[in-house]
């Protein structure tokens, strides 16, 4: 890491170089938003998705934009190459910026970007084998909607599963499942693909969207409607998506649901669909 | 400001000497706590509790503690101290520190303290003349026990309310009355005193725990119970608490409830005795 280069503002520089104000109102109110964008062999996958996402929730948080979508995913890209970052993640967060500490946030405020780059590979070992999901309580805010860094719950959540030998957490809301910690939870019964609605109580994943989309183009049924912890229970096929997890698939739920699961055909198709998408997929091409 | 000291670990730096990694979990996840204590003449007011409450969020996330609750105690005043800080407010805060982000936080992180000063006096003119609040609906997530820096949703409630010349906003989850977005509400009705639990919906406001004493002292009836915009809407008085506003009477409802009241008694009575209270407190004494 202290080899390569950040983003901060609309430069590259090394890390230390990167200075945060204790009064950035990301660091008092975790008020600011972020995206995560995976690189496959040096190809950023659905980021141009990823930045209208990423100035949806600023527009949603008030937020003032130093840039356009495309100059994001611009300076994303020059991240990229800067640091010639072939597999792994690219991080880019925008706070509010700094101003005398006051609850009350002005709309003019001169938001500061940040972003950084990681060298990993998809966890194709999960992706083959499955993970154990521990179900517990949604305790999170009613904007789940807006990808903010107000994530105490999600990583209460994640503490939570791991100390229970689980890959990531499955949250419900009064027995309606709603989705992961850090990813969207898709069930199949009967052939039907089902995922909690994109409202306010989730997360609009973008590989969530691509999966819906996948399974149109596959002739598989999705519905998007919330559904109870029963009918987890009682689901065929169980797995997780995000852009770091692409399609896992769910062989056991522990903590408040004892339940285990087979690989399905549906899960297997779309997991396969999906690498197919991100691997043809031409530079920042839509999906 | 910049003429000023800040707390940064155990020590008195210059602010731009304040280090701030771009991945502390703090600036990620508002992965941290904090608390707001008032000076007056030089003395803080109940320093001791605001510092037993911080190391209680501490707890409930989980944060490894760098000093006891005494050498916080001792850190602040000496902050205090070095910035001559005659009348204002100070605030502490603690995140759990630098890593590789990662929604998984691990128990042993080297958590980061930083803290500083502000000159100001209390508003005794909203003491007097009461403030007009917008009643909205409390999307915050279900742990606001935790004094956490997760506050988007009380800075875009606290917005709202400005938006609407209200210098407060005061939240309910569906028809219950919480608090406000930085304060605790009371009502009073036929000469009792009534405020929501101090459970998992409402942070224990310092202030609010020291109304209560202040009230038992006078014989006035105090019931820690919920209550609905009905209730409200039927109350003979109202007020908010905190550090910074002490008790400040409610004249106006506007938002979601449109209602009217008299600055009574029971108020006027809390209101001085808090006072009396603050201005006769020793040092760092308990209430």
């Amino acid at each position: 890491m202290s080899e390569e280069f950040v983003l901060y503002h609309d430069q590259y520089v090394k890390k230390q170089d990167a200075v945060i104000d204790m009064e950035d109102r990301g660091y008092n109110f975790g008020d600011g938003i972020y995206e995560v964008v995976f690189v496959y062999g040096g190809k950023p996958f659905a980021m141009k998705e990823h930045f209208e996402r990423f100035i949806s929730s600023a527009s949603k948080l008030e937020m003032q934009l130093p840039f356009d979508a495309a100059r994001f995913v611009e300076l994303t890209e020059g991240l990229i190459q800067k640091n010639d970052l072939k597999d792994g993640m690219v991080y880019v967060q925008m706070t509010r910026g700094a101003s005398p500490r006051n609850h009350l946030y002005e709309r003019d405020m001169k938001c500061l970007v940040t972003g950084f780059t990681r060298h990993m590979k998809p966890p194709e070992d999960l992706h083959k084998a499955g993970i154990r999901v521990y179900l517990t309580d949604d305790i999170r805010w009613l904007r789940c909607d807006i990808k903010s860094l107000n994530l105490l719950g999600n990583t209460m959540a994640k503490r939570l599963a791991a100390d229970h030998n689980c890959h990531e957490a499955i949250q419900h809301r009064d027995g309606t499942v709603t989705e992961g910690s850090s990813s969207n939870l898709f069930i199949v019964k009967d052939g039907i693909l089902k995922t909690h609605p994109a409202n306010n109580l989730i997360l609009n994943g973008i590989t969530r969207q691509v999966i819906m989309k996948i399974a149109d183009e596959q002739g598989i049924t999705v519905e998007e409607a919330p559904f109870t912890i029963d009918e987890l229970s009682d689901a065929h096929e169980v797995f997780i998506s995000s852009t770091t997890m692409e399609v896992t698939p769910v062989i056991q739920i522990a903590g408040q649901l004892d339940a285990h699961y087979e690989i399905g055909d549906v899960t297997r198709t779309l997991q396969n669909r999906l690498k197919k998408k991100i691997h043809g997929s031409a530079h920042i091409e839509s999906f």
